[in-house]
């Protein structure tokens, strides 16, 4: 069983500009920090850059949760992490389903014995809190759970009302960060959040590997509580906090560098400051959506409910999905994704995401986006730069 | 909640010398293609350079298994899916426990509602195959486990009639090959194999992060013909298959710069051959042997059951632990490991591992330590660097 090393050549993926459901492109220091010399996990000098990671990530999250650190998988562990360590088996979990991410969750707390509250909405809308409180209504659910930017269709949900139903029917309440961390607000404590994942390579810019994740007290209290242990070893809390914790007990070797890189990411967000981030992603957004506008194509979700990051564009009648795609990527260097399920086909999804979201690239793939749709036989109708630009000179 | 940006410096972690029982040295070119610009998880470019990690991922193991691919987390996250996707509520499991990791395996088996039996060694010693076949006497396992290379002991484990009595039992053999895999031979499908697992940081020389795994025909039926759904998500194969194989269906957003990484370290291991590159462990691990030796230390394994990779040196009577350890590291840069459980006081781990293993690494280690041991007390016989080197010039 042999191999020729100089069939393999160096590794040189080219630059492209990530306008996709994620990852989105990495800053240089990020890469930077990511190519720092690996040390050992136990390092003195790794341990104070885990505490700083924790917070920075705490000012991210808006909490002062204790247990607020990155889970060493990508953004899927994260959420698997969320519901092994709260859900044990026959307990009830109520889970709100509008895309993909939704329809994830219901398959984990399948998987894990819980029993499932589903809960179902639109795809491409949010889930109205009617629908929740009348779900539980005859119901003694452990867990509420939503996920608040469903990726899969570019929906934003509203999370204060069923936050407010998780408390009243003593629920831990439980939200999918995934895509809205880094890029519109999320206030984990002021919103009574238990527990909440993310996925690096969204909104925070850092490529793909690691999950945030932040458990609340009463989060905590449940799992000290359990009576069965977590059906995950890798992903139990109650043994990976010692390690995060003050004991720096061993659990499992850290990815390291991945750890620099977020550091890195989460350092470059607290110096633009939320507030500003978040500014930033919204104009960007409304930019991209008066282009979109203006060439005559038509946004999938309805305006009150469209997240900034993730944008679902319609495919107009008549033109190819893939041969856009194709012709964004291959022309230009331009990743945008196409839809998920039954969305499959008929919308693309634009990200704006952290270091992605700029007002050159919204430019740029406007322009792209019109050329390659002259090519796919749709005649764009003009002044898409113009009404994009008019929003980016707004105060 | 704020934070000030400015509390935080850039990631700087020094150059240390990895000694420990991992993560390695890793090599610069690795950091370099780690440090790459991050693109999509289904852009062409990284599909193409899956496919090369796989092919050099085949040739590290030694296999033509088709499903041989990195799994998105640490090894003990290759651990957690080798056990929940061959291991069914009810199966009986046979796990040998000699260090560390067999007792972590036992704990997973435990968790997903295996019947485990438990076939219990000393610490620092192989497994007796005997031992083996008599615990599975009245018994119809499943699953045979068993740790290749105990990183918590220093034991190595042959591995060849304990393949044979999984064969004569019909079960599949599951081998944790985390400290193992390109330090030492590994022949997945000569020595009929059914289901490996390894981690990055070892002798592979790239950051933590990931885990090779590789599953045989005879294992990917198992998962076939399972009643209950594998109750991880995350590291469920039967899903992850169709991502690293020609559907390319989207499962999780794999971590697409640690897999250039990998590529990299598997690059460089391709270079140099796997037999060269064993040659190269064992010539080092006598030289280290033969220095701490003529010191008038002692090793804790018995010669003929040693990993070259990691060496437990019996710490002397009177020498302080921690004093040592923490002396080599402020002193000199130089990271060893400390015993595990019954082993922590009695045993200092020196990793050789990959990138870390090389004469100049054996000599300055020598040199340290005899200084370190000095200050503690110890007073070393001499010799230690010329008997070293001595071994280091054999042909």
């Amino acid at each position: 069983m042999n191999i020729n090393p100089a069939d393999f050549r160096d590794i040189d993926p080219g630059e492209r500009i990530l306008m996709g459901p994620g990852p989105s492109n990495v800053p240089s220091r990020v890469l930077q920090a990511l190519s720092a010399p690996c040390i050992g996990h136990l390092d003195p000098y790794f341990l104070s850059a885990m505490d700083e990671t924790q917070k920075l990530l705490r000012y991210l999250f808006q909490t002062e949760n204790p247990l607020t650190i990155p889970i060493s998988g990508t953004g899927s562990a994260g959420m698997e992490a969320s519901f092994v360590n709260i859900v044990e088996p026959g307990d009830e979990v109520a889970v709100c389903v509008n895309g993909v991410f939704g329809t994830r969750m219901s398959d984990i707390v399948n998987r894990i014995g819980g029993r499932l509250i589903k809960i179902e909405g639109e795809w491409g809308r949010a889930i109205d809190p009617e629908d929740v409180r009348r779900a539980v209504k005859e119901h003694d659910p452990e867990v509420i759970a939503i996920v608040h930017a469903e990726t899969s269709t570019g929906a934003r949900q509203p999370l204060e009302d069923i936050s407010g139903i998780a408390k009243e029917k003593g629920a831990l309440f439980l939200v999918d960060m995934v895509t809205s961390l880094g890029g519109m607000e999320v206030t984990v404590d002021r919103t009574g959040i238990d527990v909440a994942y993310s996925g690096t390579q969204k909104c925070i810019s850092c490529p793909p590997g690691l999950a945030p994740i932040t458990f609340s007290k009463k989060a905590m209290d449940k799992i000290e509580k359990r009576k069965t242990p977590c059906v995950s070893w890798y992903l139990d809390l109650s043994m990976i906090k010692s390690y995060w914790g003050d004991e720096r007990k061993y659990h499992h070797t850290a990815p390291v560098n991945m750890i620099f890189a977020l550091r890195e990411a989460l350092r470059i967000i607290a110096e633009e400051g939320l507030e500003s981030r978040f500014k930033r992603h919204m104009k960007i957004h409304r930019a991209l959506v008066a282009g979109i506008e203006a060439m005559g194509l038509s946004m999938y979700v309805p305006e009150a409910e469209r997240l900034p990051m993730l944008n679902a564009v319609t495919i107009p009648d008549g033109v190819d999905d893939l041969f856009v795609r194709k012709g964004l990527l291959e022309k230009y260097g331009i990743e945008i994704g196409g839809g998920l399920g039954p969305l499959g086909g008929k919308i693309w999804r634009v990200g704006l995401m952290g270091h992605s979201c700029t007002s050159r690239n919204v430019l740029l793939f406007l322009s792209a986006l019109e050329d390659v749709l002259r090519s796919a036989g749709f005649k764009p109708a003009g002044g898409a730069l113009e009404s994009a630009s008019e929003v980016m000179a707004e105060k």
